[in-house]
């Protein structure tokens, strides 16, 4: 059984709104077991809108639509919604009195505007909304398809989307899930951090070329980081959740060292997790990074359990002055060197009294590159405890991606350090 | 002649990814002129490709595809290509010096599968990517259509969005505008800062109310800003044009002092460029924005020459070892009050030796608030040759916007004291 995704909005196709609700559809149905087989984005018209819903129908069992429904657009997609079901519009007292109950909360009068709200398909189930004006409507058609028989069904909601997620969540899919009893998905991402897909796909070549068949495998590659995404599909739940972290623990035990975490978890929380852990506070100093360690840091609640500060060395008077860098080092070994970058670090770890520090200097770019010290080359040092080291990267040529790349290897050398 | 936008990828479907491929690139083509007809997202099936791109080519004369290339498995889309084309896979001696380029400046060796990269179908014209290792690939089909004349295009692109997002300025939009000539449009956005969407609505209903039928206004509210898109529309640019700047200029004389800037500037690019032309210094002393004012304002190339570094004081004792900050004003006052942000300015200035300082010292949230203190409280102070000052805002109860917002009124502060 197959569901399609219908968006209505011209707000989406001219791109002044990002469509999450596409997203967000597709993550909750898919997590119901459902498997989602298009989105189709369309504007506000009537040709369009009949054109998507026939297509839609004939490819899939299930089509919900949101958006194009409420006070200022009901008159198209709801006039359009009756003549693909043949149907008319007559008023519905009780989703009247929903829409005097909301008003009467906000202190209003029911305007004109939002009493035609009121007005639904004879031949629809009309679906509450708690939270806005506009119920849903849940249609039935024959919609002629070769091998397949019974009724496709078509749901339209409102594009607002909590209101959206409300009906999904209340109405929506427990309904599908009675009617069509899917089959139970597992979905889990392991985060690698520090390879490039294509190196990352020679290391687990042979695991891969061995999963199971009710098992996929996905490349997700994002700056400085890739994500893989292990689908698991099947009858039974327990045994497919075991079938997927089976495969999982194989993969973790051949790239152990590259893997930072699973599923939503950020580096910048795992490292803030081990310092709470071992109850140690961490500072930074930062040159070409120029503050995202410490703005990726200080982005997770909590944070100043464990984060001190730090000390954003730009110009090399600061790391002269506020890191005590010489500037016989400076001049000997330059500015990006692992000389420098190592008493950065450790400058930092006595000035702000921290256990460990990250210390990063680079060449950001686009400009400051030299043949010897190209765009892109960034050392790191980590201060801790009993020790400091530093390593050389070679990243890139974009200053956006050099920052948050530089950023995520960092802090990736110091989850490795806290772990170890 | 309509477009439409093809997006590939089974992490699209399922919720993983937010698709915002597709409203960059609704928006980029309605910036350009062209009236984006429908987006189609789907699963790495060859099936599904082959009907989504039919179907397109039957509804538009364009049709822009995403997604589903790269050097790993799940990427059928090339083949698909070949078949829908009619064509092969051929071996591209100039890609491939490409990727062997990319793969140098790393300082890695050409892996088999980025090799694969190489191949592309002999029937297209194949775009360059100077940002990652795989193509685009431009074809023209006969898609009989009745009352259509000229072959529909199809141009695939990576995924990845800084790639795609370089392939379509550089070459896509470029190469369509050429062959189409769409309807003049011009666009210009007016940026402001510090006063609610409804706020301003009511500050500037006469002028809208008054906009000539060709111009159009859509207010797109961020966190921290308001942006206003004026769209004029004709046959005659030049015309379209002086109108558009004609309501522009009405519009900054209503609200000038909530206006910081227009279109793409930011409010980062824009303090830097003031500080350039007076040749003067800034620094920053950062504790509730934690270090993400240091990361804007380092995140605009070339900006050593005038922000010389900071000093994030997370946690106290930083803030008094660090800037000075006498115990005394701390306990008195509290961390986040008029005096401490002000001595963190003073303090800033003389230890970073720079000519302007900002300091913000606030309660970002979601703990550390109380009754008289709410979480969204934040002091900001400016360190200028001549003064301090400093001023109080109430936010928000979110983290992230809260740290955003922030540094938006605090970047904004120093721009308004530079201009005066």
């Amino acid at each position: 059984m197959n569901i399609e995704i219908i968006n209505i909005g011209d707000e989406l196709l001219i791109g002044q709104v990002v469509n999450t609700n596409a997203s967000w559809m597709g993550q909750q149905l898919s997590l119901a077991g459902f498997k989602v087989q298009q989105f189709t984005i369309i504007g506000d018209e009537r040709e369009q809108i009949l054109d998507a819903m026939w297509k839609a129908g004939e490819r899939s069992e299930v089509v919900l639509i949101s958006g194009g429904i409420g006070p200022t657009k009901d008159d198209i997609t709801k006039t359009t919604l009756c003549d693909f079901f043949g149907t008319r519009l007559v008023f519905n007292e009780e989703a009247y009195k929903d829409v005097e109950a909301i008003f009467a909360r906000r202190g209003y009068e029911v305007t004109e505007l939002n009493r035609q709200q009121a007005y639904l398909p004879e031949e629809c189930t009309s679906i509450p909304n708690k939270l806005g004006t506009a119920r849903g409507m849940w249609f039935e058609k024959d919609i002629p398809v070769q091998g397949r028989t019974g009724k496709t069904i078509y749901v339209s909601m409102p594009g607002v989307p909590f209101e959206m997620q409300a009906m999904m969540k209340e109405y929506i899919i427990p309904e599908l899930k009675t009617r069509f009893h899917p089959k139970s998905f597992y979905h889990k991402t392991i985060l690698t951090q520090g390879i490039g897909e294509s190196f990352l796909a020679a290391l687990i070549e042979d695991w891969e070329n061995n999963l199971p068949p009710s098992v996929k495998l996905a490349y997700l590659p994002q700056p400085g980081m890739v994500r893989l995404r292990l689908t698991g599909t099947g009858d039974h739940e327990a045994s497919i959740r075991a079938l997927v972290e089976e495969e999982a623990g194989k993969l973790s035990a051949i790239i152990p060292e590259h893997i930072f975490g699973e599923d939503d978890e950020l580096i910048e929380a795992i490292v803030g997790k081990l310092l709470k852990e071992k109850k140690c506070t961490l500072g930074t100093a930062e040159s070409c990074t120029g503050g995202y360690i410490a703005h990726l840091l200080t982005s997770i609640p909590g944070s100043s359990a464990y984060y001190k500060g730090s000390i954003i060395a730009y110009d090399n008077t600061i790391k002269e002055q506020m890191l005590g860098i010489s500037k016989g080092t400076i001049e000997k070994f330059g500015v990006v060197s692992s000389e420098v970058v190592t008493e950065m670090a450790i400058g930092a770890q006595s000035r702000l009294d921290v256990d460990y520090v990250i210390a990063v200097s680079g060449i950001a770019g686009p400009d400051g590159g030299t043949e010897e010290k190209p765009v892109g080359l960034v050392w790191i040092a980590i201060a801790t405890p009993d020790e400091v080291f530093s390593k050389k990267f070679l990243l890139g040529d974009s200053r956006e991606r050099n920052i948050r790349r530089a950023a995520l290897q960092a802090l990736n050398l110091l989850r490795k350090n806290l772990l170890a």
